[in-house]
């Protein structure tokens, strides 16, 4: 199976306290299909600049992305500039040039309207409904958001979040969205919204999942220097999604496996700048990390 | 094996978003001698004011403790009044009476000095040190301390941390200690200070744990309401070490196991009042609860 990505394609400079990077490529879209490509072929709905480089384009559809959906716009790249503080949990959006993202339509390639798996980046919440309304075969959609849509657009977000199966959100959006400050509370009103699962991103301490009756709790883990948390996120979804598409399996039970998934490939992901640890990461590395988390975890073999 | 256990017994008054209550039976001994108390008999070491409740004292009695180590005070007993934000994460002290305090000596009992296992609840560093020295069998020796002795007596706090086996603390104060941010990076420099172990508790986000060269990360049990978080540390602390008591095991490994058992009965305190749930709660509850962190925790099974 392979898994259908919408989301942005950017050019960002980052400055963590570890260092400063211009013209990184990242966006949601590229994190997301560079982490799922190790487990399944990715399908990308994305536009890009006419300055964006085509070996990276290259580079990605060598790793199994099939580009039928990336448009070259007219006019430079989506552009993000963001510093992160001290502690890396909190940053300052220091720029943002949307660019050709303007001009975002996403439509879908014939060839992809069947693709039953689905990952809806964060982007305008009619832009993400719009996809949904090409799905012929869907299985399974989800969809990442962000306290900008919540603030600007709520209604169109509501909307989508009604159609969609796993919505993707960090803890302070599911407080905004639900009105609670629990998070299990929160949870369940998000549910009650619309998708019957829920995943909330805490940053450096993991990620709590909600299917059926059952919470799963997956730490992060804990690395001795992160040096850009940036895409981490999308990282963990592409890699969450890619594994649940490479199961084929939508039904309850699989999606803690593919939050431990999503969560070693975002684990791999903050160690470098922007994505040049997951173009340089093997299967091995990714299967030790996988086997470092399942001891992180482990409390019951003593 | 038996479990020594050297702090306050103290009465609270506490207010919560969930209510408030006044004359709250707690103290760091208090709370870490009812929760080991399902696992070994303990061994008290405390002060109590002459208007404390003889009726208390009878309880602890009756679930394993032995007070030949708690002295009744001329004058009242310790009192803490505070006061939890809306997130229960941040609270505000609103007073602190001393009290018979600041006459506790840590005298052991002749019966005392040959127990094993000891835990150290938060109380003067230089008064931790006297009951250390008093020890004549020691395997374990955890010790549990605050932000306000890295601030007030931080020599004396270096001095005991040298000489201690475990030493536990929150987030905050082993960034503190340390003057890493990183909490990897705390925990390599804190256990370069003496201890050989080091749980950091992070609040509603669990426990990490540090021993050799391995690193547990236990998540806190996601609960709907968190009724009062007071004392959640210190009964996370006396499950832990009631654990490795009863295991009568000090060498690596059972740690673990033991945070485990220590975050079961954290999560099952904070369900009610001061230490109320602890007067009532079962061993089936318990076991319950283990058993929900068990699932809260597993990926491998799908």
């Amino acid at each position: 199976m392979s898994l259908l990505i919408v989301g942005t394609i950017a050019m960002d400079n980052i400055e963590t306290p570890a260092g400063s990077v211009t013209d990184e490529i990242g966006g949601s879209a590229a994190y997301a299909a560079l982490a799922a490509s190790f487990s399944v072929p990715t399908a990308l709905v994305a536009i890009v600049g006419n300055d964006f480089p085509r070996e990276t384009l290259d580079n990605l559809a060598s790793r199994g992305a099939d580009l039928a959906g990336v448009k070259v716009g007219d006019g430079p790249s989506f552009r993000w500039s963001g510093r992160y503080h001290e502690n890396l949990n909190n940053r300052d959006t220091l720029d943002t040039q949307l660019n050709v993202l303007t001009q975002f339509k996403p439509d879908l390639p014939e060839s992809f309207r069947d693709i039953e798996y689905v990952f809806l980046g964060n982007i305008d919440p009619d832009l993400q409904m719009s996809v949904l309304k090409q799905l012929r075969r869907r299985r399974l959609v989800a969809a990442d958001t962000m306290n900008f849509w919540l603030d600007s657009a709520r209604p169109a977000l509501l909307r989508l979040i009604a159609e969609i199966d796993l919505l993707i959100v960090n803890d302070d959006e599911a407080r905004q969205l639900s009105g609670e400050h629990n998070l299990v509370r929160a949870a369940h009103a998000i549910r009650r919204m619309g998708p019957e699962r829920l995943l909330i991103k805490r940053g450096e301490y993991g990620v709590l999942g909600f299917e059926e009756d059952s919470i799963f709790a997956m730490p992060a883990y804990p690395l001795e220097e992160v040096f850009d948390p940036t895409g981490a996120g999308d990282t963990f979804a592409g890699g969450c999604l890619g594994y649940l598409a490479h199961r084929n399996d939508p039904s309850a039970g699989l999606l803690r496996r593919a939050i431990a998934e999503g969560s070693v490939m975002a684990s791999l992901v903050v160690e470098r700048f922007g994505m040049r640890r997951l173009w340089e990461v093997s299967p091995a590395d990714i299967d030790a990390r996988y086997q470092a988390f399942v001891r992180l975890t482990d409390f019951q073999t003593a």
